[in-house]
């Protein structure tokens, strides 16, 4: 819709395009806007101090090549609230709102407008990394001896432990309780392959916490690294080990819920009242014992952040569990949060904003240039606000409709028909929602454990693989590759997206690795990707073109999923002097009057670049 | 857009389109869809207990002419919350979402979220009424005694009141102290008028208690209607009256700031602290008072609510102002309150929701009955999810997107182009934003005392007059008519807005007047127009095309700005087995296969009603 406006209108518009466009300068912040086209009598900046609106004229500063550039300096309100903000541009015989969701005749709703809070921005480095994230048992074996025996120990509804051979499938009768030995020691000596061969910055490791499971998500101890994984010297030495080499850490917390073996739940099993308090006990038959638990696990009991003694042992206190691990000698980077919107008082979320706040809080007071992560299968729009997590595991603005567009099936596997533009409508709904700092720290990912497998949702479509991978690594926010996804390894659901990566390279696709290193090389490569804005061109049936920009550096990404065809697109770019150059998938890319136009060919993802000479 | 995909899977669905769609029973609901056309394999309903999906499938309870029924029953997870939930419709080869923006492939972002508040609902009767605002120093003068002589007081800036004779032109440079002598038993002796001639059940007056103006957002005494109107007497003589009627009354507070006179700042400026702490004095110089005021007036001293003083007087205290009037004898029915985004703590409107929730408490818990309105001149979402305002001013989404669809004027009188889709869109994306229920108790005005009055926005364009009335008295919310829109009275910017009504009906547009109670008269005899849902029908270049419907009357509207012409609609309409009467505007409607066809007259507002036999 925006931008059949925008065309009509013979007008464009850009703001936030580039970081810049906003800069702050103590108590005041400098606002600039690009418009192409024919040109408006009148710009203004629209704020809402006090709730109320603010008018601002914005003078023009700048003008060349068909575009103008606008500036406003205004003073701000509260630098601890969120100010939202929109432009007016007005002609003789008619106006237009230029939003997040970019121009529209009517004021857009707030949640399409700007926003900015000023006290609260994002780690710088978050968005120039490639992410890798590990499921510690299944990506290498350093240490043999340290790996659970077959009945090594008892788990859950008659289960044990259980030793298998690298290479087996997982099974899912056994799921959470079957080891294949893989260990922090395995992932250091596999340094690199993961940062000099493939390319990675920053690895981030499912929960490594002592537990009973595979998966520990049901934490006994978390003051220390599970022996079975090396324990803390392992991680210790892994720590170093990724920082000389510039590398970041990311480590999953999940404070939700305990494990049923944690020494709290046993002691409040035998009526430690302290113990209880932790938890939420809803009857009082000790005989069979009821108990609030996640998604009804009983596995996974709930912790009560009403009890003031959860707060501190996990958030506020001088050693909870988040700071701990954030100090010397493990000086981790950043944590991912398990399920942290159903984190809250009694049974469920209540009062789960002013928790998350503060752990922020906990966190930035401790090391301000820590990431903190939320995960979130949905939309995270409320914790996303800039007061609560710096990005979410972009399942909903990200996973879930490139999953949509390439393979066809929902979140849920269900099956759905998304066009281009219903692709890049989604997409820019979820950024709009969101300030853009936030949008540049959203962690994207195209599977996880708790997904099937890329490859195998794609049915080994080779093509659409390097669709999924081209938009991964150009578009906004942080890219992560779930182990394994560089080599198109397939998998199923959980446990089978979960299993051993193969270290003999015959069993790769080396077609896919060698493009997922291409990939990778061209976002590192590319201050844009990493930084810029991302404006959308072009998105009907097949085609989805976008642009990410920096005032000296151009990206343009198309993904065609059809027939080869030509396109001719709104030039939605300031003019830059340098000359585009192809950087991936071929085609041409040449000028039509004012537009773009581009050859595409079939099922292909194409990357031109051009810089400020 | 949801239109066409609605077509394109030639299906079409609805819930919260009947109330009844969605009922309580205890701490249970059952939630009802409708759904037209090829219906899907699986219907689930989605909510978001803890902040988590949770799908439930529905039951197929109902099937005929091409329609189906399901339903579900689930628990109320906590009363308080606000629960937002969307239905997933699967075929075998696709998916479509319905939220409250109609169908999507993509998952409704949050704010397209159907939303129900168990425990904070409104009051029945908002939209069932008809209101009639009212300034009262303009509509009648029933006591001559009583109105200010000139320069009987002094007022700011050199300023002194002045007596205008009834008719004279409003004069800009003495704006707020000119006085033309109505009050409150002028509005009494006109009942007769207002309630039995024109139609309108609820009166909704702008300020009455006492004050050095004649708009009197600048108080002086809050337990006190200003003795020019009539006294504490006159205002228990009209709600006696009004009451015995069967009609409302609703006030006009202003407790953001109070007048430069108020008893409190006067004895501020004397230094006494306990009547300082009320403001914000930004200063220690006494000679030249540094004082925070509404939007820099130097006449409106904004009071303080950090001070728990203030929340006591105005909000929480037994005898608060808010409270005062709500009891006997005055029993007014509602408060407007202006300004209220904007109250709050300190300078501006820090913690402004939390004193907005105490203020819904204190009227609730006096009067759960009691209508709270809050003014807004722009998007009011926040304020309107369940836990604070009933309703609000609906500049944002009625008046602003009406007056551009037919004045080409947006809320600033710049310049604006907005064909019917855009309207319709404009219009969806309001309503959708908050629940069902505060969509029914928004106030729907089409000018007011703060706007060019509504024929004069029009260029005395009696289509466009008539098609403005049409829209206000058939559009989800309470209609609200300022006083002399019935007569086509014209008016520019203030105070020429605010002219003395002409009681001469030799000045009146006959024509205008008696649209008007036709479309009151329409409104006031349809159920489904005061309480139906609103669907979206067609909305395209000049023609808007909406439904009100219940289960057993369905009325169709149609605004058609431009020619003549013939349109064809989907029917988004569950069957009735009623014949389709006209009862306004003209023209054809039938079937055409699956849909409706619709000849439409030039410039015409058409409105057409089918009841269950």
């Amino acid at each position: 819709m925006y931008e059949e406006i925008a065309l009509m209108s013979a007008t464009l518009a850009f703001h936030q395009a580039i970081p810049g466009y906003l800069t702050r300068d103590g108590d005041r912040i400098v606002v600039k806007l690009a418009v192409g086209g024919v040109q408006p009598e009148i710009v203004r900046l629209r704020t809402e101090p006090d709730n109320e609106e603010a008018l601002t004229d914005m003078t023009r500063v700048e003008a060349h090549d068909g575009w103008a550039w606008y500036q406003a300096e205004i003073e701000i309100p509260e630098p601890d609230v969120q100010m939202r903000y929109l432009f007016k541009l007005v002609w003789s015989d008619r106006l237009l709102w230029y939003g997040a969701l970019g121009l529209d005749e009517g004021v857009p709703t707030l949640n399409q407008m700007f926003r900015y809070l000023p006290d609260h921005q994002v780690p710088d480095w978050v968005s120039r990394q490639v992410f890798y994230q590990i499921f510690p048992d299944r990506f290498a074996e350093g240490d043999p001896n340290t790996t659970p025996e077959t009945d090594a120990y008892d788990y859950l509804h008659g289960l044990t432990a259980q030793r298998r051979s690298w290479g087996d499938a997982p099974l899912a009768h056994q799921g959470p309780v079957e080891f294949f030995g893989g260990d922090l020691p395995g992932i250091e000596q596999r340094l690199d392959y993961l940062a000099d061969e493939l390319g990675v910055t920053a690895l981030y490791l499912n929960p490594v916490f002592t537990s009973r499971s595979n998966h520990k998500y049901d934490t006994v101890d978390y003051y220390t690294v599970d022996p079975h994984l090396g324990g803390n010297e392992a991680l210790v030495s892994l720590s170093d080990r990724l920082h000389e080499k510039g590398m970041k850490l990311m480590l999953d917390a999940v404070i939700n819920h305990t494990s049923v073996y944690h020494p709290w739940f046993q002691r409040a099993l035998q009526g430690d009242a302290e113990c209880r308090a932790r938890y939420v006990f809803q009857g009082d038959d000790n005989e069979q014992p009821h108990y609030a638990s996640w998604k009804g696990h009983d596995s996974l009991p709930v912790l009560d952040f009403a009890n003031p003694a959860n707060v501190e042992t996990f958030i506020t206190g001088e050693d909870s569990v988040i700071k701990h691990w954030l100090r010397p000698p493990y000086n981790i980077d950043g944590w991912r949060m398990d399920v942290i919107h159903m984190l809250g008082e009694g049974a469920g979320a209540r009062n789960n904003h002013h928790h998350v706040r503060g752990l922020r809080h906990a966190i930035k007071s401790h090391n301000p240039d820590a990431y903190l992560l939320g995960e979130h299968f949905f939309e995270a729009t409320p914790w996303l606000q800039g007061d609560q997590e710096d990005g979410a595991m972009n399942y909903y603005g990200f996973g879930h409709p490139v999953r949509a567009f390439l393979a066809g099936l929902d979140i849920a596997y269900d099956p759905i028909r998304l066009d281009a533009a219903g692709l890049a409508r989604w997409l820019a709904k979820a950024r709009a929602a969101i300030p853009f700092a936030q949008q540049q720290a959203q962690l994207n990912q195209l599977d996880s454990h708790d997904t099937r497998r890329l490859i195998t949702m794609l049915n080994d479509d080779a093509a659409l693989f390097q669709a999924a991978i081209g938009l991964l690594m150009t578009y906004i926010g942080a890219p992560c590759l779930y182990y394994g996804d560089e080599i198109a390894m397939p998998g199923g659901d959980d446990p089978d997206c979960r299993r051993s990566f193969p270290w003999d390279r015959d069993d790769w696709s080396s077609a896919a690795f060698s493009a997922t290193q291409r990939w990778i090389r061209y976002r590192r490569a590319s201050e844009a990707l990493q930084t810029g804005a991302l404006i959308d061109l072009y998105a009907e049936g097949d085609v989805y073109v976008f642009a990410r920009v920096l005032a000296g550096e151009q990206c343009l990404v198309a993904v065609n999923r059809g027939e080869g065809r030509d396109v001719v697109v709104a030039d939605g770019l300031t003019p830059l002097a340098g000359q585009w150059q192809c950087l991936e998938g071929g085609g041409e890319l040449g000028r039509a009057d004012l537009n773009l136009s581009l050859r595409l060919p079939a099922r292909s993802t194409v990357l031109w670049r051009r810089q400020a000479d």
